[in-house]
C-alpha cells in the first residue's frame, strides 16, 4: 500500500483557455505546471481538477475523501463555484484535509468561508520585484530555503489583507514599490490546516520556480490529512455525565 | 450629543411564545432582561430587535449603521435567519461593530459565519453546577469579578468546542458532572470584536444574575466599534507605486 | 484625585552626554522629547528616569508602584541595568504596569526577560526611507493614523526578528533597501501589557515626529495598568476544594 | 547511521534519595521510568541527566548539541540549578532543541525564562480524579488517544497558571475539587518548540501510565529539533543593502 501524500491540484482552468498569453506560459494549465512540480517531489500522488471538469468542479465526495491535500488556484470565476461544492470542500477541512490556497484564490468563497473575513487585499500588475522573507524559520513549510525568495516580476499584493491573524505567519514580503504583505499565513480550522500562499500569477512563470515549488511541497507535507484523527462535526447530546451530579433541592 | 454606546440585543425569541415556562422565567423576552439589564448600567442605549418582528428580522441596514455592539441569542430556528441579514451583520462586524454571541448562538449562522468552523459542541440538560474560571484576570471583560462565577443549575456544554483558538481565553467552565468549555472566547474579525459568552439557557434564569450581566456590559464595552475605524472591504487596484520601480529589461 | 495616565519615559542617556550629534538632537534628552510630547496630550502626568540618575536608575519600587505605563529606550549601555531592578519592572510589568519598549531597546534585558527569547536583529544605517503599514487597522494603537506612516530617514531594522509571535500584530515596516520588520508588535504578560515600536534612533529626530508621538501616546493609553486588576504571583496551596471530593478506597 | 530522535530526560533527582515512598514509587527515579517508557516506544535514543550527577547537572555543552529534546523534571530544587545552564538550554531551545517541561517543573528558571511570566498556579493534594480533555483533536501530541485521559488520583493544579497564552491548546483538565487547568500548551520560542504537560507528581505512578508516556511520546516526536535548521541569536550590522538607496539631500 503506498504511503505517499495524495495531493489534489484545483484550478479554475479558465485564463488558460481564453488567453493565449496564459496558455503559452502554462501550456497544460496552471494545474499542469503545480502537478508536474509536486510529482518530480516524488513523496505525492497528484490527482488534477478543474472548475469546468464536470458539473461538480471535479471534486466529487469520493475524491476528496480520498484527498490528504487540495491546492486551490481560482481568479476571474470565483462566482461559478457552485456553494454545495464550497460546502464539501469545508466539511473535508474540518475533518482534516489540507488546504493551500493560492495567490487570486484569496477571494475565493471557499478561503473567505474559512476565514470569515472579506480577504480583500491591494493590488498592482508593474512587474516589480517581491522578496519574501521568511519570519518562522524552524517552520516546515520553509525547510531548504534561505532567508528569503526573490521573484524578479510579480504582481503586488498590498496590505491590508483582510484576514484574521495567522496562527502563524511564516513569510512577510517586501515589494519594490513600497509595499508589504503577509504572504505566507497558516491557520487551524477543525481538524484540518489552511495555508495561504501568495506568489502565482497567471501570466509570470511562478509555478515553474523550483523555490514555489519547494514551498507548495513543503506546505503540502505540513497540511497533509492527520492519521487516524476522528473529527466530529456534530452537536451530541450526553445525557450521562461522568462523573455524579450531587442531587439538589431546587 | 449622546456618547453613550449603542447597544442592539438580538434575540430569536420564539421560545418565549410556545413555552409557558420561559414565558415565565423571561415574560419580557430573553432580550427584555438583557435589555433591562444593560440600561441599569447607565452607560448604554438599548435597542431589542428580534427573528419575527419583520421581514429583517428588526436589522434593517439604518439600525445596524448606528449599532456599537449586537448581542446574539438564537436556538430552535437558526435556520430561520435570512442569509442576506447575515451577509448584513457580517459586513457590519467587519467594519467594526461588535458581536456579542450567546450561549446557543454558538450555532447561529452569523457565529459559524465568522469562525469558518462548525462550531459544535456537546450538550447535556442535568441542572448541575457551572463554574466559570477567569484565566485572563486583567481582561476588561472580567472588570469588578473575582476568580470566578458559579451558576447553580446550567446546561452544561463540553469539549471539543469546534472553534478555531480564541485570539483571548477569557473563561474555562467547571461542570460538575465532569466537563470543561472554553466558556468565553474573543476573536478579531476585520475592524469587528467578536465575545462568545455560554451561559444563558432559555428555563435557567441567567440572564437575571447580576455577575452574567456585568460580564456582558463589559463586553460591550471592550467590543463597542472604534471611532473613527475606516475599513475597506474592497480589493482596490493601485496602479502608481509609493516608491518608484526601477526599469528593467524583461 | 487626578484621573490622569501616570507615564514614566525611562531613557538610558548616555549618548546624549558622549555624542555632541545626539545631543543637538536631543538637548533635553531622548526622554526630555518623549516626556514632552507625552505632555502635550493632556491626559499623561508624565516622570522621566535615567540609567545614571542614581543607584537605582531612578526607578524606586515606589515610583513603579504608581507608574501605569513605563516607556523604555536603551542602545548602548543594557548591560549596566541591574539586575534587581529588572526584577523589579518584570514584576510590576506581571502585576499590571504596561511597558512600551522602544528602537534598540528590543536588547533590553527587561525586554528579552518578558519575552523569553533572543530579541536579535539586522541593522543598517544608511538613511533610508520607512514606511510603518498598518496591519492592524482598528487596533487603539494606530487611532488617528492612515494606512501607514513615512519616516524619511531611518535605521533599517530587519527580519528575523527573534521574539514569540506577537499577540497583536499592528505594525510592519518596509525599507528602502529591501528589508521588512514586524515594526508594532503587542504581547500580553501576566496582567501586563507590552508594546515593542521600533522607530527611535539616537540621532534621527524620530521622537519630534507627531505620528510617532500620536502612537507612542496611543499606546500608553492602550498599556495603562487595569483599575482595580489584583494579580498574584503566588502559587498557593488551597487545601479545601470547592466541591465535595468523594471518598475513595486506594 | 541512526534516525532515532535524541532525548535526554532530565531530573532533578532529590526526592528519590530522601523520601522511601518516592524511591517506591520510582525506584530507578522518575528520570528512569520516562527513560524507559520511552525507549520502549523504539524511535528514540533516551539518556538520562539529574541535577547532583556532576557540575553541569549532567547537561554539558556536548550533550546538548545532540539532544533533539529534553524533557524537565524538578520541584523541591529549582533554585540549585544554575543560571550558566540555563542560559545553556535556553539558547539550545533557541536553536531548535523541543523542550517538554512536566509537572511541578512549571516552577523552573528554565520555564519561567523562556515564558517571561511568574508561571504560578493553585494547587492541593487530594488525591483528586483529574480528566485531561483533548481540545486539539488533531494535534500530533494527542495522537492515538480518545476524547480524553483520566487520572485516578492526583495532585490538583488549578487556574489561574500565569503563562503567556499558549500559541496551541492541547488539553483542559477538570478537577473533582472544583478546578480547571490548561494542562497540555505550546509555544514556539527562537527555533525550539516547548510542550508544557501538567501530570507527574513524584508519589501518584504517573509516569508509569502508558497514556501519559504516549503523549511524552507524541511530544518528543512533535518537539525535535528541526533538520537544517540555522537560527542566527546574532544582531548583524547587514551595511549592504539588497535593493539600491536612492540618494537624497538631507
Amino acid at each position: 500500500m503506498s504511503t505517499k501524500i495524495r495531493v489534489t491540484v484545483w484550478n479554475e482552468g479558465r485564463h488558460e483557455k481564453t488567453s493565449p498569453e496564459v496558455a503559452k506560459v502554462y501550456p497544460k494549465g496552471i494545474h499542469g505546471a503545480i502537478a508536474a512540480g509536486l510529482t518530480k517531489q516524488g513523496d505525492f500522488t497528484v490527482k488534477t481538477a478543474t472548475l469546468d471538469q464536470d458539473d461538480e468542479h471535479g471534486l466529487p465526495e469520493k475524491l476528496l475523501a480520498k484527498t490528504d491535500v487540495l491546492t486551490w488556484w481560482g481568479h476571474m470565476a470565483h462566482g461559478d463555484v457552485k456553494d454545495e461544492i464550497v460546502d464539501r470542500v469545508q466539511k473535508h477541512v474540518l475533518q482534516g484535509m489540507g488546504l493551500i490556497v493560492l495567490h487570486s484564490g484569496h477571494y475565493s468563497k471557499i478561503f473567505r468561508r474559512l476565514m470569515g473575513t472579506g480577504c480583500g487585499l491591494k493590488w498592482r500588475e508593474a512587474a516589480e520585484m517581491e522578496r519574501l522573507w521568511v519570519v518562522s524559520p524552524s517552520h516546515p513549510i520553509v525547510r531548504g530555503l534561505g532567508q528569503y525568495i526573490e521573484l524578479e516580476h510579480t504582481e503586488m499584493y498590498g496590505e491590508l489583507f483582510d484576514i484574521p491573524q495567522p496562527d502563524e505567519q511564516v513569510f512577510i514580503s517586501w515589494f519594490e514599490g513600497g509595499d508589504v504583505f503577509r504572504s505566507g499565513c497558516c491557520w487551524n480550522r477543525g481538524a484540518g490546516k489552511v495555508f495561504y500562499f501568495r506568489p502565482g500569477h497567471e501570466t509570470f512563470p511562478i509555478f515553474h520556480n523550483k523555490q514555489i515549488i519547494q514551498v507548495l511541497a513543503n506546505a503540502c507535507r505540513w497540511a497533509a490529512r492527520p492519521t487516524g484523527t476522528a473529527y466530529s462535526l456534530d452537536a451530541p447530546n450526553i445525557p450521562v455525565p461522568l462523573n455524579p451530579i450531587p442531587k439538589k433541592d431546587h
